[in-house]
């Protein structure tokens, strides 16, 4: 059995929506970013990184949203979440997500999380007008690559498509206009429609 | 033939030293940060987000650092780069591989390239300011994960001990005393030690 240590509205959805979407055997436990769970001990020895998701199995735990999808993917090869037979087609996918979790993930962080990387509050303040700008610059570069009424790779859901659609959940709070990008709507749409999605969303 | 789009001092050294490594038949585009070629219309061709590194093949580009290096593994199986084998033991070494890309080298690039996430210049020195903490706190998770006298997984050079060099130079630049992060130093000597990196470095 395994567990994703997860917090709704946040990147471990995408991890969540694979978890389901694969028909894995998993629980969920929820950690509260409002009330920094986060950093307690408890889940410190987890990920010392103090942040979700991570993954716990008898073999230890996994962090990091890009590796997580993929030892999803790889660990339910039938759900045919990634192109694993294929190295170069997986390399495709997973420089999609890498540029979602190192690009597009950190923009986003940016509002919230802005004393990562400076202290004095006007800093901050600066950082936080300049999402808009940041994480629209990056739903471009991926509107540009997408094709129109498909999955982000080949012919049926996968684990980029349910990063993206994890990360698109923050356009308007981040204060991008979504009619910019209509393929990574119409994208969020379709995931949105999974009943692994639902579920996820539901938790 | 393949072709890595690299600039010397920079993240795709680990990618050169992958390939040099595996016994890769490749060539090197030099790409001139100084100069800004990054953002030169030939350049966005194969990488509309102005990177290096990027690995150009008969198949297309892969971008992204922890992808190409998940390539490489893969592609050259003898140089047992990777646990190829094993998801769960794959997976720590991509969650590793990503903590780097999104984490360690998001908090050095705010030495040079503030102006990503704020436009006001006092919001960018201030920035720069805070990258020897944000940097340091990064390397002493890795430190404290790191093995004595070890390769950062396994018992041979692996993918992660290429990028964890790559990042490692940056360490007195980023005003980052090495004295504390004894296990990385290390590390950064033994695989500076390996004629792929020197060869690697040369270029
Ligand atoms: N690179 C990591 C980033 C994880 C991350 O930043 N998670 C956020 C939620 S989206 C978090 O836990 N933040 C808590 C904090 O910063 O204290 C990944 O892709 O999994
Ligand atoms: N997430 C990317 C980051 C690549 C990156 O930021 N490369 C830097 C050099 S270390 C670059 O090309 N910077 C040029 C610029 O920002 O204009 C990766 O890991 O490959």
């Amino acid at each position: 059995m395994q567990t994703l240590f997860h917090c709704p509205g946040t990147c471990s959805l995408a991890s969540l929506i694979a978890l389901e979407y694969a028909g894995a055997d998993y629980t969920v436990h929820k950690v509260d970013l409002s009330r920094n769970e986060q950093r307690s001990a408890d889940f410190l020895v987890l990920n010392p990184n103090g942040r979700v998701p991570a993954l716990k199995s008898e073999r230890g735990v996994i962090t990091e949203t890009p590796a997580i999808l993929l030892y999803i993917a790889q660990s339910y090869p039938a759900a045919a979440l990634a192109p694993l037979a294929d190295p170069f087609a997986l390399a495709q996918v997973q420089a999609f997500n890498s540029y979602i979790c190192s690009t597009l993930h950190v923009a986003h962080a940016h509002r919230f999380r802005g004393s990562r990387w400076a202290d004095d509050p006007a800093a901050i303040e600066a950082m936080q007008r300049k999402v808009p700008q940041s994480v629209g610059a990056c739903f471009a570069l991926i509107e540009a690559q997408l094709r129109p009424d498909a999955w982000v790779f080949g012919d049926q859901p996968g684990i980029s498509d349910f990063y993206l659609f994890t990360v698109a959940q923050w356009l308007e709070g981040d204060g991008v206009d979504p009619a910019a990008y209509p393929k990574v709507i119409a994208l969020r749409e379709r995931v949105r429609a999974l009943p692994a999605a639902q579920k996820a969303l539901a938790v």
